[in-house]
């Protein structure tokens, strides 16, 4: 049996928004916040409480999750005068699902310790589809004793939770991911591009390549969204845009070339700062080729 | 029951020497001819008969097989003076399934009707895991009756069999294949990469994305086999590269530009050309990380 919580939930966009509804449906108690209070609506008709700052919902709750859009964001919610870490009671967990970067990341540890409290970074991946089936992969750096106490949470939204060690390294795993799925999201729409160029039937392409050594989640997952013109996010160009900058950063720090995702990163820059779609998926990426539009 | 046939082989390397192997264990009549002899042995042992030249290869049989390394070979084994075209029966079917390009395949379908026979462009994927399992994704195209003709022995070698339309349709299939395939292995690569410099349990990370959005065919199948020092060839990089040379220029003639493709291109060429490292695998390409080999 699940242990039922005082959760806080900030950040109920797309993502955040469905994990947090598993966590009503699992019975916990819910208060929620975000910028744009009506994305809180249907979870506060659901019953979860709302308040006006993250300050308040640090108050009133015992767990504090959070997913929002970029670093910027998570440094304002935890660190600002109307942040959690201005309301935070001792002996709280504080859990970042944001995709941010690692030295935030152990920059809210630091604090969370501070303040007799705990923290996690624990970004997740499975987009919207994920999200919403609650068969997400959660990626955890931080306490391991805060990790064992929200495993049961985790679980209702994840089908794979895995900890990777201190605090950051949640982070960099999901930053592999991202590099990953860059070489995913590339070559899916270059295939896809010059395939209709050639003229052949797209539908039979992605059944072929789908069934031997090309195949991969994005082309099975995106390809029938972009046959079909659908270019809403599953996951936000935008986002994934930020993400592949914090990857390179921290590639770069490190002292790592890496030449192909740098492409990728040039690709969707193009397409969020040139064209102009960061708020279409990631799918999007294949408006930006002249010859996929005539 | 599959019609027993007289089958002539060209090139039985890692991946053609499985493919007229399994030719054999399903009953069939086997000629082969490789240029070096010794990749015939264990075919010949096994029952194939073996001659000195493709064009003896071609009076012998009435369907013939070749999957060579490059287009010139390809060219080679069919149009110089010992070639399959010099020894053409009439009402021959002619199969390549080397990785070719479209137009050469337009070219052997030209000549293969000026000799009143049928030619096939039908290169495939998958490997020599697939080939050795006979799970291969074969991609045909050309004659439509051939096609129907060859379908028993194509499905006795892959679990995927697709016609695609007019000869070149098969290496147009292919290259689309090649061009999604480009960007999961420098995906892997650069994923793998920064995990690792990063101080990330690799086979976790591994675990962790292949049960997510960044799961890929290559990443499952190459990494485990990088983590164990293992570059040897499923898939040769010289040919790789070769395929995406192809892949670019025939790109280049639609007047398509492939930017990831592109960078993948450079990245192969500096494994192969620069490091000298073409009779590796595909996955050896991480070799060329100076971070990789610390």
């Amino acid at each position: 049996m699940v242990n039922l919580m005082n959760i806080g939930f900030i950040g109920t966009g797309v993502m955040g928004g469905a994990i947090a509804q598993h966590f009503l449906d699992a019975g916990h108690e819910l208060t929620v916040y975000n910028r744009t209070k009506s994305k809180t609506d249907s979870l506060v008709a659901n019953g979860a409480k709302w308040v006006v700052t993250p300050k308040m919902l640090a108050e009133k709750t015992d767990v504090i999750f959070s997913m929002v859009g970029f670093p910027k964001d998570v440094e304002s919610i935890y660190f600002s005068d109307n942040g959690v870490f201005a309301g935070l009671k001792p002996g709280s967990i504080v859990v970042d699902m944001t995709t941010s970067t690692p030295s935030l990341a152990e920059r809210i540890d630091k604090e969370a310790h501070v303040q007799n409290s705990l923290a996690l970074d624990a970004p997740v991946s499975g987009g919207d589809i994920g999200a919403q089936n609650g068969e997400l992969t959660v990626m955890v750096g931080g306490d391991k004793p805060a990790y064992e106490k929200m495993l049961p949470l985790f679980e209702t939204i994840g089908k794979r939770v895995n900890f990777f060690g201190a605090a950051g390294t949640g982070q960099h795993a999901k930053m592999a991911n991202q590099i990953m799925i860059a070489g995913t999201m590339t070559g899916l729409t270059e295939m896809l591009v010059y395939a209709k160029k050639a003229n052949l039937p797209l539908q039979q392409v992605l059944d072929t390549l789908s069934s031997g050594g090309a195949d991969n989640w994005s082309m099975d997952n995106y390809v029938p969204r972009i046959l079909q013109g659908d270019y809403t996010p599953g996951f936000f160009a935008k986002h994934f845009l930020k993400d592949l900058r914090i990857a390179l950063d921290e590639a770069d720090k490190m002292g790592l070339k890496l030449p192909a995702t740098e492409r990728a990163k040039d690709l969707y820059e193009i397409m969020v700062d040139q064209a102009n779609l960061g708020d279409d998926g990631t799918q999007g990426l294949i408006k930006t080729y002249p010859a996929w539009n005539k």
